[in-house]
């Protein structure tokens, strides 16, 4: 079987949202880090939850509400100019330094994004960090009206890109994102943007744990959902190598 | 409209969670906490993503999945039999100090649990509690083969019991548990576990927040999911005043 499209996932996987804590400390001395990460966590779960619950709305509700949540929940004053600052820095994510190498290394198939984020927000996205140049598609599971890892939301790769699910390698880093295009029957590459090791070190460091360490256990360590993806690697560039290796 | 039954949820509302601390504390010394905390987030989110993902499990299966991740993260070895002592606790889980009292001053009408845990788990935790002579009935999602906040796990309180979600009133001290049963169309009070006060006191006493205080964080404060509980109590002695409210 030959992969005819490579499709990633785009927030944590080709950029970063950790970027957005420059802009958090900025507004939040102090604060910029542990924002940044609470939000994350409430993003997603927010998403599960509003999935489940059959309340779907575009991303950009559920990234404000959960930021919302988490100013809240720190105690933090804010007014409506900071609070749009920190919304508009996920319009300018920073990409992943491995980000374009892989993309460009990875030309004459097609490449695609498959996001949570909703059309007008991905597509803002992926001009400002100018990946409009190298993509054929910024799919957004708006359509579905339901978030990952629905299996729902993983049907609009083949209806938009015309590949079936067996000739797409899906790449992302969020565990519940790989298990759940598992799941649903992609190949499916994690990369592990944070290695056991650094994890491992920092946990056992001392007995309390750093907050900011156990943040980060809660999402990148893969996870224990009945389903493993095909492919673990450290770093974008090793795709065209998991590639060829499937024509061979 | 009056209330003809009022509905619980278990784990976090009638049964302490947290109590799990003490056999975490003994098998992992210095790791109680964290361990119970970073176990129980696993445990809900698993719960989120099986039911997107379609890959429904009894709840004692997500219980063990999300212990295995939380000893692997924070790099703990151990054996079996240390695992499943832990394990062995959630059919013994301590009821709050309110939950007896509120029970009893509530009788007469129709009294029920409503949980995620699986038939056999719920009986034998309700039975090991003594509550198994104050309940109509514990009422496991399982039927639906899907988790709370899902529509569908909310469904089997009428068919078990006969009432109309207009006549029940549900209690969460889980907030997207809570928000969940209001966007299903019963009636909803949460109670607050944590107040709010000493959670923005343990928030801003330090830059260097607390993780404990962070785990508590994620999950303790009312969720913005674009529906809100009908009351807020701190306490389940407030219920039978609740209750009769709607009769005047």
């Amino acid at each position: 079987m030959k992969i005819k499209a490579v499709v990633f996932d785009a927030y944590g996987t080709l950029y970063d949202t950790h970027s957005v804590a420059e802009v958090t400390e900025e507004a939040f001395p102090g604060y910029g880090d542990i924002i940044t990460q609470l939000w994350r966590i409430k993003q997603l779960e927010y998403s599960w939850l509003r999935s489940l619950m059959r309340r779907y709305q575009d991303f950009a509700v559920v990234t404000r509400d959960s930021l919302v949540y988490t100013l809240r929940c720190l105690g933090l004053q804010y007014d409506e100019k900071t609070f749009d600052a920190i919304i508009e820095k996920y319009l300018h994510l920073d990409l992943y330094p491995d980000a374009r190498i892989a993309l460009d290394a990875l030309k004459g198939r097609k490449l695609a994004i498959l996001s949570n984020g909703g059309p007008e927000t991905l597509n803002a996205l992926v001009k400002n960090s100018g990946l409009d140049r190298v993509l054929d598609a910024a799919i957004s599971v708006d359509s579905r009206k339901v978030f990952k890892p629905s299996p729902e939301a993983y049907t609009p790769i083949e209806s938009e890109l015309g590949v079936k699910p067996a000739e797409v390698l899906f790449v992302s880093s969020n565990p519940w994102d790989a298990c759940g295009a598992k799941s649903f029957g992609l190949n499916v590459a994690w990369i592990e943007r944070v290695t056991p090791e650094a994890m491992a070190l920092a946990c056992v460091e001392s007995d309390l744990v750093a907050p900011l360490t156990m943040f980060k256990a809660i999402r990148t360590q893969m996870d224990e959902l009945g389903v493993q993806p095909d492919h673990r690697i450290r770093s974008l560039s090793e795709l065209p190598k998991v590639v060829a290796a499937y024509e061979s």
